[in-house]
C-alpha cells in the first residue's frame, strides 16, 4: 500500500534550473526524486505546491510524494536530508492521508521579494534579493501594490503562455489576492503578497510593474486599467529578477 | 606619483579559493588585482591583512594598493565594484598615506565562527556555518577559550610549517589575544576572537580543539599543557571546517 507524505522544503534557487525537473539540468525536483529513489527504492516524481523558476528561493516550498517504504516520518525525513546537497533541506515530513496533493489541496501561497536599496550590496545578501539602488517612491508603490487586492483576471501580468490561441484550452487566469503589500525593512524594500494561487511569473510581474511606478513611468492608478486589459502586451512592466522572490509559505 | 588606498572588502568565500592569487583559480587577491587593473590600467597586487584559506568569508577584510590612477576614492570604489563579481564588494575605499601597509600596519583583528546546533541546517545559512547538531558541553568550552586570551606562543594552534627544520629560518609564534569567547545566538554557537594577529589555520584549529573539549575528549585544563608544548602534535584537535570562518574586522 502506498503511503502520501507530506514534506516543507527548503532551498537557496540560486544552486539550481527551477523546481521542474528537466533532463541534465540540476532542478529541486530532479534531485529530490533521486534522494527518494536513493532513501526508499521507490523512482517517483514528488509534486510540489507549485514550479518555481531558475534563481528563486524557497523557505516552506511544499511537495507531497506517495511512497511504498515502510520508512517512519522522522527517519524519512533524515534520510533524504542525508542524500540532498546542502542548498535544499526538508524541513518537516509528515504522513498524510492519500488525497493530499501539495498543488490541487493548496488554499494560499505567500510570496515575498526583497529589493536592497543601499548603494552597496553585501556578498551575503546579494544571492536572496535585487539590488536596486537608485531612487524610488516607495509612497506610491504602496498605494499600487493595494489595487491588485481581490479578485481578478490576472493574464496582464501571467507570462506569454504559448497555449494561447488554442481553442480547446480553457484556462481561467482568475485569481484572488488576500494581501498585497511593502515594507520597509532597514535597507531591503519588501514586497509581501498572498493569494489563492499565482499564473507563471505573476509576482515577478507585479513587481516589475510597481517598480515602474517607483520610478513615475506609470501612475498608481494605471494599475486598475493594466488588469482590465486582461493583455501582458497591456502592461510595460518587466519581469523583476528571480533572485529576489522567495516562496515563504503553502497554506492547505 | 603613486596614490596609496585603503580598502576594506567583504566576500562570501564560498566562491573562491581563498585569498592569495593562484593561476588559473578563481581568488579574491587575483579578481581585485584584475578589477584595480580595468579601472586604472595599473597592473599591481593589492596586499590584504592576511590571508585567508579557500571558503573563509569576509565582512571586513582590509586590502591596501598603491596606484597612478588620479581617480577619486568615491570613484575608484564604484568602478572597482562595478568590476568584481556579487560575492566580492568593496565596502569602502580611502585614500591614506603611502607608509600604510595592510598587513604591517595592522595591530588587531577579529574573528568569528559559527556552529549551527539546530537539526536542520536551513540552505540559506549553510554556506556560513559549521553544521555540528550533535551534544555540546558548551560551559566547558567557555572556560577552555578563556585559557587562551593573553599573551602565548602558539606553535600548537597553527598549521604544520613546511619551513620548519630549516636553520636559517627564525619566525615567532608568539601571539597576544584580547578576546576569546563563546555565546549562544538562537540555534548558533559563536566563537570570536581578538587579537594582535593569526598564525595559519590557528583560529580553525582553536575551534577544532574547543570542540574536543565540548565532546569530552579532553578538559578545559588541558588547554594550558597543549599551548606549552608549542607542539601542533601535542594537540589532538583538528581543523574546524572553514564555511564557519569569517574575518570580521581588522584594526589600524
Amino acid at each position: 500500500m502506498l503511503r502520501n507524505f507530506k514534506l516543507v522544503v527548503a532551498y537557496d534557487g540560486a544552486d539550481f534550473h527551477g523546481w521542474q525537473v528537466q533532463p541534465g539540468l540540476r532542478t529541486v525536483q530532479g534531485l529530490l526524486s533521486d534522494a527518494i529513489a536513493r532513501v526508499t527504492g521507490d523512482r517517483v516524481l514528488p509534486q510540489g505546491s507549485g514550479r518555481t523558476d531558475a534563481g528563486v528561493h524557497a523557505l516552506g516550498q511544499v511537495v507531497s510524494v506517495a511512497i511504498s517504504s515502510p520508512i517512519p516520518a522522522r527517519g524519512f525525513l533524515i534520510a533524504l536530508n542525508d542524500h540532498l546537497p546542502n542548498s535544499i533541506r526538508v524541513m518537516k515530513a509528515t504522513e498524510v492521508s492519500p488525497d493530499f496533493h501539495a498543488r490541487k489541496s493548496a488554499s494560499a501561497k505567500t510570496y515575498r521579494y526583497r529589493i536592497f536599496r543601499g548603494d552597496i550590496c553585501p556578498p551575503f545578501t546579494a544571492r536572496y534579493v535585487y539590488h536596486h539602488p537608485y531612487p524610488l517612491d516607495e509612497e506610491a508603490m504602496a498605494i499600487a501594490a493595494a489595487k491588485v487586492i481581490g479578485e481578478h483576471d490576472f493574464t496582464s501580468f501571467a507570462a506569454v503562455d504559448p497555449e494561447r490561441g488554442r481553442e480547446d484550452v480553457e484556462v481561467s487566469n482568475v485569481r484572488t489576492l488576500f494581501c498585497s503589500n511593502w515594507q520597509r525593512h532597514d535597507s531591503e524594500l519588501i514586497y509581501t503578497v498572498r493569494g489563492s494561487g499565482f499564473l507563471q511569473h505573476m509576482v515577478r510581474n507585479l513587481v516589475g510593474t510597481f517598480l515602474l511606478v517607483g520610478k513615475g513611468t506609470i501612475k498608481p492608478s494605471q494599475i486598475s486599467d493594466i488588469l482590465a486589459a486582461e493583455e501582458r502586451s497591456a502592461n510595460p512592466g518587466a519581469t523583476a529578477p528571480a533572485s529576489g522572490l522567495c516562496l515563504v509559505s503553502v497554506e492547505y
